[in-house]
């Protein structure tokens, strides 16, 4: 079996590369699991080291790899170049984090009275089976937010390339591949495999220790079940598409025509293909925000272009499964006639129609939007309650004091993991307070994160070690901190020496 | 229906109670769901005073519940009065955590250049379900850890009471009612269920977020399945019976006698019935081991007393199991004849029986161990890769320096939640350092731990709020710090003011 490059923006094949083999997918995490004691035993910084090697080369290829990605996705240079260099910096990061050493946890309680010496420290999972995301073909994918975590918090990873993006996967399989050799790092750490079944060969192979994916439901979803299925089941970090919604308060009705246009941008950027795309807009009743939003859609004409052909099918259909849900189409651009187009649209619906089981609560992959409108606190309220979780929701006020401010940010803090404010949610910085992760669906673990500083807290778990002798502790945990590290002792937190 | 409570000691009726109808436990749900904001809201410190007021009437009442423990456990009084004493300051100890501030893990990234201000915080989760143990009734139960983290956390909690005790849960019950009341705590904040059925409407409850658990691994599965099929999926953490190794370093043949009445000790306190049971030893081939131990046993003459009837007849079918798994019995202490007695026995086994699938690699709940020959380490090393994920594992060592002993750390670490050296697992202090929990099956979520002060983190998830203004943010975020709690800033970590 082999899997097929399009160009998204003609419809013509790139190439085709070899599916993976059960063989070569088992042997890949042989690798990766002969390796896992050596990883986990490297001080952080080395493994910063590591990536940032990656880094390095990464940049130093930057120009053929955006060549290659832009005739796999469509996507433009502008933004790819923007991603890669973005790409680079998360790498050097998560290796910061790594370094900084609070993710390692340590805790040390001395033996008093009736309590014993107990020291309790992250250790790595071990392997970890990461699948790239189609939508970012750098920043999460196979080096992305997952590959560079895991490697920062001490695990072998065996990735599993998107097939919108094979020649550019394979491209930078070898990239890393050589780098991490050059930077000495153990030639199991790291692994690419390609094709569908290569996918669940992965997941259920005996060593892999954690899933980290990005992408739809139906595939996190997918991927959780297998998972629960193991002997030993592992978790599955699945950061899910979710609709993402945003309230705009009475005090920033004065300013609907700016705030109409922000929403057009963030909802068709990159066609619309961000798991932070608003989705969801409840402005108030009279605020005239539907028609705003329709003509700041045709101002803007977008002309989608979509990662694969299937998804640019399921904007058709996901369109038509919206209106039988009861929405109405106000604005729409057609889409283009050559490869992977799609149109934007923006539609309306009733507020009753927010309801647990429709459509309407379900991301639609692709630059569409909803726009509902409320008639007070009290019915937004109810409805916010009634969404699914989400990764983000945004809340537009007054420029000034807005009473209501607050309390909306309140009622979508309940249901998202992270509440952006006068301020669009479809860029996620890469920084110490980043959450990219939601309750369920949109995070299948809600308190994960797949990006920012916590990322690496995914591929640890605590061992706490009692009433041992100083020297037959691991490193970490030995009384002169040898990566000087902040630990906390008898209960009190202590900085890095 | 109702729920009989027996003397375990005897075999007799102690009395009845009514099981909760599904009403009864929707109604509980429902008001948990109600104040749960509310509960958020609050001042970690505000949780601690809660808190402390239910320790207070703890040992207020203590005379009385003791003696309703005994009549129901026939744990006896000097280890029940301790186990209260121990629940008392649990209760306390996680309102510090609370306080510390710590767990709230506030992280604030100023703006700059292309990266908004975000603040990052943990949230409760909101109503847990905590499913009370049989075999603690105090720490582990109604007034247990999972309550007293989940409170602390800032989530409401509704505990299904064990039908092992449920006297004793009703009256637990009613003194944490009367001292919240007292508390000024919101009445949602706590509720008691009770029956079979109760547990199982309880975890499919709309408004639960998470269920706590600690029992046998067919109990922990089977809420994980339930929870696992809700449509809004919830965090289940289940700590779940395994076999807890043990390894002997060859250093530490010298004194097999020593240790093997340690083992006894451990393997039979409180009747074997400890999660935390040393099940299984593996000792250095020539050691006499097996015979130590079997004469350490002889003279200890335990009479183990089960909690339920149902126990004392797994004691013996398990027994049964294990010699038809190819254990041999070495050593017994033939069961009492009244109540809910049971044998106690040591058995042996040849190492090549430790394999996968094996039911000598299972938890035998009981006063029953298994001691295993080892010839060499690497022999060691494959067996005990071999094993399920365990809450412990053990090392004895030479008394001075033992080449072995932190090889026999390491290998145990990649199996186990907790290392103790020279000292046994059962007993479990509840401190900063401490980690109960482990590798699937151990746990089902191999990152949490049910004791000690990281508990509370099962409760929380991360919210991050992008770009808002200072006083739109929940209290704990804002610049001032008014809860006076450890923050990162910039990346920088930096200790409460």
């Amino acid at each position: 079996m082999s899997v097929v490059s399009y160009d998204p923006v003609t419809g013509r094949e790139n190439g085709r590369l070899e599916e993976s083999t059960p063989a070569e997918v088992l042997a890949a995490v042989e690798r990766a699991v002969e390796v896992a004691e050596e990883v986990a035993g490297t001080a952080p910084a080395v493994r910063r080291a590591w990536l940032a090697a990656v880094a390095d080369a990464l940049e130093a290829e930057a120009d053929d790899l955006i060549a290659l990605g832009d005739s796999e996705t469509g996507l433009g240079r502008p933004r790819l170049e923007a991603e890669l260099a973005r790409t680079a910096g998360q790498l050097r990061f998560y290796g910061d984090v790594a370094a900084e050493g609070s993710y390692l946890g340590v805790t040390i309680d001395h033996a008093r009275e009736a309590q014993p010496f107990l020291a309790r420290v992250q250790v790595p999972l071990g392997p970890v089976a990461v699948f790239g995301a189609s939508n970012f073909p750098f920043a999460f994918s196979v080096l992305g937010n997952d590959t560079a975590s895991a490697v920062a918090a001490g695990c072998p990873v065996v990735v599993k390339a998107h097939p919108a993006h094979p020649l550019l996967s394979q491209a930078l399989g070898r990239i890393a591949r050589s780098a991490l050799d050059a930077a000495g790092a153990p030639a199991g750490l790291f692994a690419l495999v390609s094709g569908r079944q290569a996918g669940i060969d992965l997941v259920q192979a005996p060593g892999i220790a954690a899933v980290a994916f990005t992408g739809s439901q139906a595939g996190g979803l997918a991927l959780w079940r297998l998972a629960n299925e193991r002997e030993r089941v592992v978790p599955v970090f699945a950061e899910m598409g979710t609709v993402n919604p945003v309230v705009v308060t009475p005090g920033a009705m004065s300013r609907m025509a700016e705030i109409a246009a922000g929403f057009v941008g963030s909802f068709t950027l990159g066609s619309g293909q961000y798991c932070t795309k608003p989705g969801l807009m409840f402005a108030p009743a009279g605020s005239g925000a539907l028609d705003a939003v329709a003509a700041a859609l045709r101002d803007a004409a977008p002309r989608p272009v979509m990662l694969t052909a299937d998804i640019a099918a399921a904007v058709r259909t996901g369109l038509e499964a919206l209106v039988a849900a009861g929405a109405e189409v106000a604005g729409v651009v057609e889409a283009g006639a050559d490869g992977w187009a799609a149109p934007a649209a923006v539609l309306g619906a009733p507020l009753r129609e927010i309801r647990p089981g429709s459509r309407l609560l379900e991301e639609c992959f692709g630059a569409v939007a909803l726009v509902v409108e409320y008639a007070d606190e009290r019915e937004l309220a109810a409805a916010v309650g009634r969404l699914q979780g989400s990764l983000a929701g945004s809340v537009f006020t007054a420029d000034g004091p807005d009473e209501a401010a607050g309390r909306a940010m309140g009622m979508l803090s309940s249901r998202v993991g992270r509440v952006t404010v006068n301020d669009w949610p479809t860029g996620v910085a890469y920084s110490w307070a980043q959450q990219h992760g939601g309750p369920w669906p949109a995070t299948s673990a809600p308190a994960a994160t797949s990006v920012g500083a916590a990322a690496l807290d995914r591929f640890v778990r605590p061992v706490a070690y009692q009433s041992a002798r100083d020297e037959w502790l691991p490193p970490v945990a030995r009384s002169d901190n040898p990566w000087s590290v902040p630990r906390r002792v008898d209960g009190v937190l202590q900085t890095a020496p």
